[in-house]
């Protein structure tokens, strides 16, 4: 009996950028995982049966999904944002790898969805108009002298830097860390953004520079978004500068 | 009279990755302004406008929709992906920053989407499951050694990298130049993704290593993945390997 796992990723939270592939997928799962604030987000369906978890068993919750859809289950896990970004997807696979060898055979569908990166850009502007990366600030799962080494190097090669996991209870002082060290790579006008909840009724979207930005303003449902030297702001007779970098670099 | 503009992500090409958002502002725009292939996946609607251009004709496209939304009309501008990532947003913001000051005071909404990168990745697997970048290789828009430091600066630093606009026939060499730089800073085994129209009826996926990475294997529609040190191949009883970066780094 073959099973079949969906890896789901639900978005930023507003139910309008769930994709259609998404809720398909969702409709068609008996069994479904994830972190309970996510599964929160999910209209109940009868027949449906929920198995909510806590935010830091993400190994124990791709094992669970994955023993129930080797029984032949329909069975689907949840991300926010997208699942392949900093959420269960890798988790899923890293089970894959060193699970039984039937977890290799199963049919494992990674369904993509709008990233936190992607809805918090789409909100200020477009300060992704250029090259970019993403990188996440839990030491939980590398150690901080990788967390630096990847910092001077993005700031130091002009990449756009997105900051996943910036602040938690655990994880207080590492995002003031983070940008200590970038006022030493980039100029204090840079413009830095802590973006929470992003979409959601609660949003609160800060923009500072790097020379005032104040970690305070990060908790876990915030997105830290570091501008490059060449990012812009664009002041408007009212509401929220729009920030862009520009396709064209030096 | 306020007018409107609406910069919607269609996502990598399966209508199913369209997001509610994006299909309610697409039927809320009265003016529907794009590269020709992207207007042609829209659905037409009677009373709606498309006004088609070439690829390289971002800047005109982006003021002439500008120029209209200033009348008051109900504009989009759509891009494939996510308009935000290599898309039209950057070239809408510029051209507000230098345009008549009453673009300043329009009403602008970037609609978020499914990136190329996203859905590439959850075909592979989890790719992109640890600290990533996304860079163009389009040297119209910056001098080449801009594109070769950033290379060497990401991989240098283990982050997963996209590579955007690969080739094109105004750009057939700068590919090779790239794969033949990182096979200078990673192993030969390092797995290279070349993922073309992916989600859409042609969609082909080829997987290699740095060692054996043809760069005649993309064309525009190609987005180029390079692992990193770190990502990891699953071989499978039938059907293509999983490819995945662990949470945990070194």
């Amino acid at each position: 009996m073959s099973g079949r796992l969906a890896v789901i990723g639900l978005g930023p939270g507003d139910p309008a950028l769930l994709t259609p592939q998404a809720a398909a997928s969702l409709a068609a799962a008996t069994e479904v995982f994830g972190y309970g604030r996510y599964l929160a987000r999910i209209p109940p369906r009868a027949g449906q049966r929920r198995h909510p978890s806590d935010n830091r068993e993400e190994d124990a919750r791709a094992r669970a999904a994955l023993a129930l859809a080797e029984t032949g289950a329909a069975v689907a896990i949840v991300s926010g944002g997208d699942a392949g970004v900093f959420g269960m997807a890798a988790a899923v696979f890293e089970a894959i790898e060193f699970g039984p060898p039937a977890w290799h055979a199963l049919e494992v569908e990674v369904i993509p969805g709008i990233s936190a990166l992607l809805a918090v850009a789409a909100r200020l502007g477009a300060p992704l108009g250029h090259d970019f990366c993403a990188i996440s600030l839990s030491d939980n799962l590398k150690p901080w002298t990788t967390v630096t080494r990847r910092l001077i190097a993005a700031a130091g090669a002009g990449f756009v830097i997105a900051l996943y996991n910036p602040a938690s209870r655990a994880r207080p002082w590492q995002l003031g860390a983070a940008l200590a060290l970038l006022r030493a790579c980039l100029p204090g006008t840079t413009p830095v953004v802590f973006a929470t909840a992003v979409t959601r009724p609660d949003e609160r979207i800060a923009l500072a520079t790097l020379a005032t930005a104040d970690a305070a303003l990060a908790d876990m449902r915030t997105l830290v978004l570091i501008g490059s030297e060449a990012t812009r702001r664009i002041e408007r007779p009212a509401g929220t500068p729009w920030l862009y970098t520009p396709r064209h670099a030096p």
